[in-house]
């Protein structure tokens, strides 16, 4: 019998379970999406998670024997050291054992981390920061998720919430009230859900334009028709895009005087406005520090869009992996 | 002839150096200081340490060649990898060669960092931090100054300017001008200058008081007598006092979000002021965060006062004799 050789890497979203196959090297071999319906438990959705592993090995010509392990990037707070969900809004759990469960039933090692975390050990591992040590890495959606990379190594912190910047103060004047119960969080201020409330309210306060074409169609304007209007040139939607360029800019020159990191990765839905968010963004995070603070700083896009959780996932067992293999070639 | 088994740590100030004699457990034997006087240039400068160095190895029956080496703190902003003082405003030296000329003249291995990194290192070797692997260390005097420490190390970042955390923007209205330029820093906000101001406005506008009745006898009122009357019970002290606690207790909280350290320790002369300072410190740090967040954090004052720089300065050198004999014992 061969030695175990292939990791599964598993992004377990509110919505949809996306899992990967994914090689030695970090390459994301094949993928498959399912809904997660976290409603119905996670005895279910362990059961559905274990049937698309299954699938997914049996389909490339791997049995589970032949897996090393599966790593899991999960949306919440999580005990990492004994792999306990503490509490997830988007999966509507708490206090689950997860970790304990599946390696239980699936006999498989198992690893999680939270889903900010993996994404940022997945652009690490084979995307922007292949070749970096130390890195931040923002991860911009309905929230606003973080992940600090130190040493080529996830950083985190005394009890597993560095990198959670989403609730950062941004804003001190007519901010927004955030679901944390404070005001003027990054998340309220920088996020999908900011960039639709903005939308919103140009839309209700102006005579005409595409904004408000779009909301009196459907009664709705999302993030994604503000990005692309943004990027067709609509100049309502460019501004509202470029706010939030400012905010981001402003607040990772902060965040640089504590870590002084030389890449900032930003990913995650609202990183498809491209330049129209990166050119302010870069421009305010230059203008907003000392010039010694950010000269060896460079802020890219993330490269691997919504494979970096799989990929990242995968590096959780790839770690545990290499370092037991060195463990073993050190003291045989 | 025996190994050589003794540190020599230095603090140089703009004002005065501070020179200690370390064993190897990070004891401080004995210590001497004496006027800086930077601006007769770095030669001179560099003379006057050596005959300390000489007189203290002396008066404790050692020589020279029972010196590891040499560790210095400076302040200012230093190209680590070459040892170089890239700018110092309080030395008034510029792009000066430090480490070269010390290891040449005096021929023992010299190793620098900036002020606020030794200081933190001291804290951690022998102080606050002694038993703690991750910390952020903060020493507040006329200006604001951080250090990271990181897997029982000083962490750097890409360029040297990870934890120079002092020009934080931490006020956005009625906020006072930097030397930086811009406004609202921390260093303006909660410094001893911040402090002085603060007194000076309050003297000149109220009636009566004791502040007033400082600065109208000598025309000036120091940090030091703010923070003497703050414990004594003054109420306009306390008020003032009790100001920069809260300052400081919102912008720690800002900065866990990022790295979510186990332990903050405040050192410098404003941490003197103890409950007065600690206690709204403490009290506004846990109520601006979600509590997971600050939950596992502790906020402590420093414990070593103004040896915290030799201290760790000579860390430096700990350091690497350290790891030169661990590379010495595994590659006989």
């Amino acid at each position: 019998m061969t030695e175990p050789s292939i990791y599964i890497g598993i992004d377990l979203g509110g919505t949809s379970i996306k899992m990967g196959l994914v090689d030695q090297q970090g390459h994301l071999i094949d993928w498959t999406e399912a809904p997660t319906r976290a409603r119905e438990g996670y005895h279910k959705v362990s059961e559905t998670m274990h049937a698309m592993a299954g699938n997914l090995l049996h389909h490339h010509g791997y049995a589970w024997h032949d897996c090393v392990g599966v790593g899991i990037g999960v949306p919440g707070f999580l005990d990492l050291p004994n792999g306990i969900i503490v509490e997830s809004v988007n999966l509507g759990w708490k206090n689950i054992d997860l970790k304990k469960h599946l390696a239980q039933t699936w006999r498989v090692p198992v690893e999680l981390d939270n889903d900010a975390n993996v994404a940022a050990l997945g652009e690490m591992w084979c995307g922007a920061g292949r070749d970096i040590s130390d890195m931040l890495c923002l991860t911009i959606g309905t929230g606003i998720g973080g992940g600090v990379i130190i040493n080529r190594d996830i950083y985190h912190g005394a009890n597993g919430m560095a990198g959670e910047i989403g609730h950062v103060r941004v804003k001190e004047r007519n901010a927004r009230t955030c679901n944390c119960g404070r005001k003027g969080c990054l998340e309220t201020e920088a996020s999908a859900t900011a960039i639709e409330q903005n939308a919103l309210e140009r839309a209700q306060q102006q005579p005409a334009g595409k904004l408000k074409e779009i909301y009196e169609s459907s009664g709705t304007i999302t993030a994604k028709q503000v990005i692309e209007l943004a990027r067709q040139g609509d100049a309502d939607s460019r501004q509202i895009i470029e706010d939030v360029g400012q905010v981001l800019g402003r607040f990772l020159a902060e965040m640089s005087y504590l870590l002084n990191p030389e890449l900032i990765v930003v990913g995650g839905g609202v990183s498809h406005a491209e330049d129209v968010l990166f050119q302010p963004l870069i421009t305010t995070f230059k203008a907003s520090a000392l010039p010694r603070l950010t000269e060896k700083t460079s802020v890219v896009r993330a490269q691997l869009g919504n494979r970096a959780g799989m990929i990242g996932a995968a590096w959780l067992i790839h770690r545990k992996h290499t370092e037991s293999s060195l463990r073993g070639r050190m003291n045989p």
